[in-house]
């Protein structure tokens, strides 16, 4: 049986996903997503998303060997060890440590999501393994997959648009029956494709990074399946999935 | 100055677009927009689009001479002359006739933007005429686009999303600001571009249409630029631009 394959627009959107019992899977393409998938391939330990800078406090403050990390209006909170740029995740930094991570969008995508059965983070630097592992578990599971776009301060952003198409193009395409909105990604992902980190900087959300200086940073997450992990979300953490 | 150009998913998001005071251009391409391009193209007088049957029905018992037309279910009303299939609208049944439509979506995108200034019916049929109609009064006047799509049942629909990304590439691309959405429609209609009966036909309102026995219609509202013509909505009308 094929596998049903929506895309949602926006973070506030995955609350109706996960109320469907549909496997999610969380895009933050800038940054948020990508620092995680990052920070797991480069050894963390785990990343404890939070959506308050209290909450993070708060936590560090029982756990002083954690790391605070986040942004907000795309710049590293006071007293943080790491921004929201996925280039800081070096090895030396982050191997064997546990991360908490607030940032603005992506974060409220996964507390939405949080009851649900099985939540993936998606980018495009994990969009093969995330895609297979999501196919899957939901073709086993007789799952419906909604990939839930974070967005930007509420709104569509075309860089989690053209992720989602990334995602479902790594899907086997004669198995899954795409929702409008996912066919709709994927086509604009196929245009994309040639040249996509030019068409990625095109997005406002983009041109807010590059005028603060983080231009580096969206060539970084551009890097179609530069990973090969699958980061799960579940009981408040995300680890590296098997 | 650069003309700022968005796109809508949605019908109810022309109330939106209403307020912003924004030039809308409201795209139903499957089909009531293709059909009052089609109508006004052979020589209709004029459309009054209408959401309810009642309505429609009361305003014929006023004037005899008007045709009743539209759909419910994607099927010609009890007692209507004409469905919603652009076909039907030949010059021979139309010619110097006032048309009362009422359809699901297209008709609720049109009464939500009642109020703008300047509304404009978008289809693929008349894809390079609405953009530089459009171009030219938004520059002139200073005014952003709202391309408002329709959607299906509520809900975003991949032939509007493309439709919108035609008429946008028809517009002077480096006078204009695209918002995300607008990008993304742009980039699908692009790759789209090469086959798009074909894509259009993947939808989910296309396979509802195509099991009703409306394929022609479909292939008939992909043709792009068929009609040079701009129909104008004011004062609860729809008549040919100049």
């Amino acid at each position: 049986m094929d596998v049903n394959v929506k895309t949602e627009f926006l973070a506030k959107n995955a609350r109706e996903a996960a109320e469907r019992e549909d496997l999610i899977i969380v895009i933050d393409a800038l940054r948020c997503c990508s620092t995680i998938v990052t920070a797991l391939a480069n050894g963390a330990k785990a990343i404890i998303p939070v959506k308050t800078l209290r909450e993070a406090y708060k936590i560090r403050a029982m756990n002083s060997d954690y790391l605070l990390a986040g942004e907000r209006g795309g710049v590293k909170p006071r007293g943080f060890d790491l921004g929201n740029s996925p280039l800081e995740y070096t090895r030396e930094r982050v191997r064997g440590k546990t991360i908490v991570l607030t940032t603005t969008s992506g974060t409220t995508a996964l507390a939405l999501s949080k009851d649900s059965k099985h939540v993936f983070i998606g980018s495009f630097l994990n969009a093969k393994a995330v895609a297979e592992k999501a196919f899957e578990i939901a073709s086993a599971e007789h799952m419906d997959i909604s990939i839930v776009q974070s967005g930007t301060k509420g709104k569509f952003s075309l860089e989690d648009f053209i992720c989602a198409g990334a995602i479902i193009s790594r899907m086997p395409q004669k198995h899954i029956e795409m929702s409008d909105s996912a066919l709709a990604s994927l086509l604009a992902f196929k245009h994309a494709e040639t040249d996509l980190c030019a068409t990625v900087m095109k997005s406002s959300h983009s041109r807010k990074l590059i005028e603060l200086g983080f231009k580096k940073d969206i060539e970084f997450s551009c890097r179609l399946d530069l990973f090969q992990i699958t980061p799960i979300y579940r009981e408040g953490k995300i680890v590296k999935g098997t």
